[in-house]
């Protein structure tokens, strides 16, 4: 078999923090496939061909690209951010595991990207600098008890956590509840990062402490880190803030 | 102040894993500060000063990077991986926090990179595909009781585990222990994957199920990334298994 599948990551947006070898894949590609808006980051070329297809057909295009990489095509996969956290690439392997045998003997590679949480605590500080969890809150494939239950054990660990989908327009109710959870069980002002569209032009940060979050400060476009019981806030005249979660706990 | 603070990630080793953005901060500095292995992977040129020093004396590192700054160098300290994961930036930003007033005013930056866990999942498939949490396994800077609590409470939540830094050559006993806890309490033969030095000549990666996983199979270059419950394994004829955790959790 010719063809081949990649399932790249383009990072959170900036062409600045896409790697070498995604780029390299992208030259190299026939087809690249994806959710429209990250299609769309992709330049046009000769010998291209294009396939952007709206979101929540996950599964259809994972067997579009699995097919045309099985008719000999060199087929790219395309994810905003890491293509394995909370993307294509479980998509693409549901697709596999579910589908026709010869789909195994392709070809496929992942190639990693810079996710979110990691682009919005760089911005940030370093939020995420010791123990941490991530955690999908949409409610769309998996019941809410289970979120719930998770953020109940993340808070009772001491995790700091970040948030991928904190509130679609759909279900906006999601997130109120998990301010609520975290307000109740942190019972304290730790820092909370509400990070949108990092490195684009629409770019805003804002740091609050958990007493005063709001569920309208977050979207769907929108990262939100919160800190571990030890998260530090650093003050500086005239600037941001700077948030970090020390490497150490004390005994 | 003219001086500036990059600390920069230069991810887990393969040059097409670094950032076009990191690579400009490079270009652009005076200075490079990290661990000696670190420093070694940036070029010597003219008008730069490599400041290569030996492991566990963040503190002292930062503090120099940060008086260099100040006096008007363009620093940026490396770190494998991203800076913000168990590595660099923490330390940066206590330095900060206990050092004079004036080391808040400069320009500091965290230029993000793909972090060691990242590049092992895609090199295994989508094991982090859903809700995970990210552990570092050594007790050199926390108690160990704190780490065991922490491996109990991600088995109840069912996150997939990244564990860095799981067994250095002082303390071998910790990843035994991490083994013993999970063995227990998991109770299944979910896919660990055992992944040394992703992207340098020296990767190899493994996926072995929990009840045979040995301690032997890990040493500080490896990232061991441990399935949820519904982790899959997808064997493939004359490949490596692909290994991915689905999207949805059924109600």
């Amino acid at each position: 078999m010719t063809g081949s599948l990649t399932i790249a990551g383009l990072g959170p947006g900036a062409d600045t923090l896409v790697t070498p070898e995604v780029e390299a894949a992208l030259a190299d590609a026939t087809d690249v496939v994806g959710y429209i808006p990250y299609v769309a980051r992709v330049a046009e070329r000769a010998g291209l061909t294009l396939h952007p297809s709206d979101n929540r057909v996950e599964l259809d295009r994972a067997r579009h690209a699995l097919d045309m990489a099985v008719a000999g095509r060199k087929v790219v996969v395309v994810s905003s951010g890491d293509p394995g956290v909370f993307a294509m690439a479980s998509a693409v392997f549901e697709a596999v595991e579910d589908g026709p045998v010869d789909w195994r003997d392709l070809d496929i590679r992942v190639l990693p990207g810079i996710t979110a949480m990691l682009a919005a605590a760089a911005r940030a500080g370093a939020p995420l600098g010791h123990d941490f969890c991530a955690i999908n809150l949409s409610d769309n494939l998996k019941p809410w008890a289970l979120i719930e239950k998770r953020l109940r054990l993340a808070v009772e660990a001491d995790f700091a956590m970040a948030f991928y989908n904190p509130r679609s327009k759909s279900r906006p109710e999601g997130f109120a509840r998990t301010l609520k959870v975290l307000q109740e069980s942190c019972g304290d002002a730790r820092p909370v990062i509400f990070a949108r569209a990092v490195s684009t032009p629409q770019e805003e940060v804002r740091v609050v402490p958990l007493t005063q979050c709001q569920p309208e400060m977050a979207d769907m476009r929108t990262v939100v880190i919160v800190g571990a019981s030890n998260t530090r806030v650093i003050a500086r005249k005239g600037r941001a803030p700077i948030v970090y979660t020390p490497r150490s706990v004390p005994a």
